[in-house]
């Protein structure tokens, strides 16, 4: 008998939380940001409620609003490594640009970060598209769409053999031989491709879970064909259950395609939620959010996302049919967020107020622990999500309440752990641990 | 009246220890060198005896003798973190390679080490110039000494001016004005160099300590003009006091002929010790190990060295005048060691025996802690070294033998701390906090 399906919930751990107002919250410390003792606690917290993993967004850019609220400032491998010392079970995900990073440092960072964490590392990888981070890294034009995501193909394809450089029992530790290692059993990646000549091996060994969890983000075509070949947890924007539903058919549809077995990719929508213990507390805490963020980062929001000058337009109007999304941007955000728009007849204020002040593209809930666990079963178990990447308002204070008053209800319905049933963040996501498999082009390693 | 001057001690920890049979020691597991508890371990006996630093050597490609020895297979600023939630106080040095990283990233992640270390982080900027390195970037052929090094400069100067990017007041996290960061004081790099183009501003703020020390290591004239400008502390290799305070002399004078302050630059020797309860202890214990190195190790990193197929020459016969330091290769360990053994009038069998059976480029002694105390009085008084760059002969033994019964004897002497005085890296070095200063190309970020 197939064990039963379970939830998986990750937490997407922003600073301060995802509404725009989160660091305004009563008793939240600005500085917070760049405190290893608050990213700790947090960590903890979504470990105290047996979360899959922590997940860290990430940008090599100063962003454009830092005037308003707290940025991703420190390097997600840095933290993560952090948080592995201060924690037992919980999974450690990173992103890192494909386009600003060799394969072999990426390869070599993420394997340490999996072997000093006990094999709980996983990788978002993500393209970059914006100016800020291509001048960054002497770019004068971020590549096309199209381009970035092949690169992010082949990126991901040197990698991972990169990860398969060392056979599982290439350590022989044979003193009495003086033997350490079996350099037979190390093969080079001999990588020649499009975008980056790799010789390799790497000169890491595999990891407990053999090596780090591959996640992607991002909705487009590309971004699918990326996930369908290499992601095995992928991090969508959904709005609705149909959405998720017809994205969740394609992506396994094009994995069976190329060959992948079913059940090879976990699906986790993005998932805001505003919780109080009445529906009214939970609208009421929105409605306070909402008053702390200032209307002109609401605007910046909505402005940046469809590429308009927002506060040129009546905000309580309807949404004018002019509005469009826009050729190059974030197309997955701004379709998910001018269909939600236009099918709840929300004006641009209501729109930016019900993203959690233009905190977040994502699916927002506000509601009662009761209703958030029945939204999250039933997304699950129609089959469009294989569990969420949590967003809360607020944090910590609305982990706090998930961890507290979600999560029971989600283990009482049966379809979430009670308590972390393996070691690896391929045993939480219920994947396997990948068979060694040599380097396409590997030849051995000459011992001379 | 100035503060006594003070003997600096890092540990240059090369996983098992720096002979060639350290792993190959009783009790030595061969697994340790990707075992976090062993590297918090040895990290934390390090801070046991108020060491300055843990420094970690690193090099991203598997290295040609892994048959026989540990490598350091895991990242450093990876490892870094790990020490750093395992230990309060002692200083995080990690080696990066400026040829084959961008600076933007290293900036970001050591400035991400640095604020959760609280101020504890260094970078050793080396400049990498093995092939195996380069085919693992896509570069055919490593760029040579001059073009390396010039890149190593102009990419310092990139860091630290990202490093600058903040203000130390740039946050503001005003909370009745919503007003998290003054952009006004944030500044662009707008570097453009002959080897990179960098915007800016980094998306991390200063530190603790202000920005991580940096550490060069390398003897050769374009590694000490790099120092010069940029070192605040050098590692270097040195057999004889006279070649150190050469070196001391000349590096000195360089740097404040750029303009520098004097007492801005520590210089910290290599030190391999091999410690024993009295002098015979010791000298079984050296030869104990050389007997545990294969022949084979020793002819292999003699060869390296120098160039040559040691195989074919005569272990056992003086020096052959032939043997000459190669033009292009590890010149200044080769200089080191061909002098050293005609100093001492060597054999080939000799010399491997007396680095640590070729484990090490690096001056060693092997004595009595009242001998080893001693030499590094005498060193540090006669003004050959502000301190050392520790290389115990195996660890973790060699190391708590130093810890128990040398660094008592350098405390009783009045040259080395009873316990850590300040809080950051600098501190220990007594090295002063850098005043931020404007990026050289700095205009101010548009708040648009």
């Amino acid at each position: 008998m197939a064990p039963p399906r379970r939830l998986h919930l990750n937490l997407n751990f922003l600073s301060a939380g995802s509404h725009a107002a989160a660091w305004l919250w009563p008793g939240n410390r600005p500085e917070a940001f760049v405190d290893p003792a608050y990213l700790v606690d947090v960590a903890r917290l979504a470990e105290r409620g047996t979360f899959d993993a922590v997940f860290l967004a990430d940008h090599p850019s100063m962003p454009d609003r830092s005037d308003f609220r707290p940025l991703q400032a420190l390097e997600p491998s840095i933290v993560l490594t952090g948080i592995a010392a201060a924690t037992q079970h919980i999974g450690l995900i990173g992103t890192i640009s494909s386009s600003y990073n060799a394969p072999y440092n990426i390869a070599r960072r993420f394997a340490s970060l999996d072997i000093i964490s006990g094999g709980r590392a996983g990788i978002n990888v993500v393209t970059t598209a914006d100016k800020a981070a291509a001048f960054n890294f002497g770019v004068e034009r971020a590549a096309d769409h199209a381009t970035r995501y092949d690169r992010a193909i082949e990126f991901t394809d040197v990698v991972k053999a990169l990860w398969n450089s060392w056979q599982d029992d290439a350590l022989v530790g044979d003193k009495a031989a003086s033997h350490f290692i079996d350099r037979a059993r190390v093969h080079p990646t001999h990588h020649r491709g499009r975008y980056f000549r790799v010789r390799g091996p790497l000169n890491v060994p595999r990891s407990r879970q053999g090596h780090p969890v591959i996640v992607q983000a991002g909705g487009s075509d590309d971004g699918l064909e990326l996930a369908a070949r290499h992601a095995e947890a992928v991090f969508t924007v959904a709005h609705t259950q149909e959405d998720s539903r017809a994205y969740v058919s394609r992506l396994r549809a094009r994995a069976e395609a190329l060959g992948r077995p079913a059940g090879s990719v976990v699906v986790l929508p993005g998932l805001v939620t505003i919780i109080g213990g009445t529906e009214a507390e939970a609208k009421r805490r929105e409605e306070e959010l909402n008053a702390l963020a200032p209307l002109e980062q609401g605007l910046a929001w909505i402005s940046g996302l469809l590429q308009i000058d927002a506060t040129r337009y009546d905000l309580d109007a309807p949404l004018p049919d002019t509005l469009v999304v826009p050729a190059d941007g974030m197309t997955t955000f701004a379709r998910g967020a001018l269909a939600k728009a236009r099918r709840q007849k929300l004006t641009l204020r209501q729109l930016i107020r019900s993203q959690a002040g233009g905190g977040s593209n994502h699916r927002a809930i506000v509601g009662t622990p009761a209703q958030i666990a029945a939204s999250i079963e039933e997304w699950f178990l129609s089959g469009a999500a294989d569990g969420f990447n949590l967003m809360p308002d607020v944090l910590p204070s609305g982990l706090e309440a998930f961890v507290e008053h979600v999560v029971p209800l989600l283990r009482r319905r049966g379809i979430f752990r009670n308590a972390y049933e393996g070691e690896t963040l391929r045993d939480h996501l219920g994947l396997p641990r990948p068979e060694w498999a040599p380097p396409a082009g590997g030849e051995v390693v000459s011992a001379a």
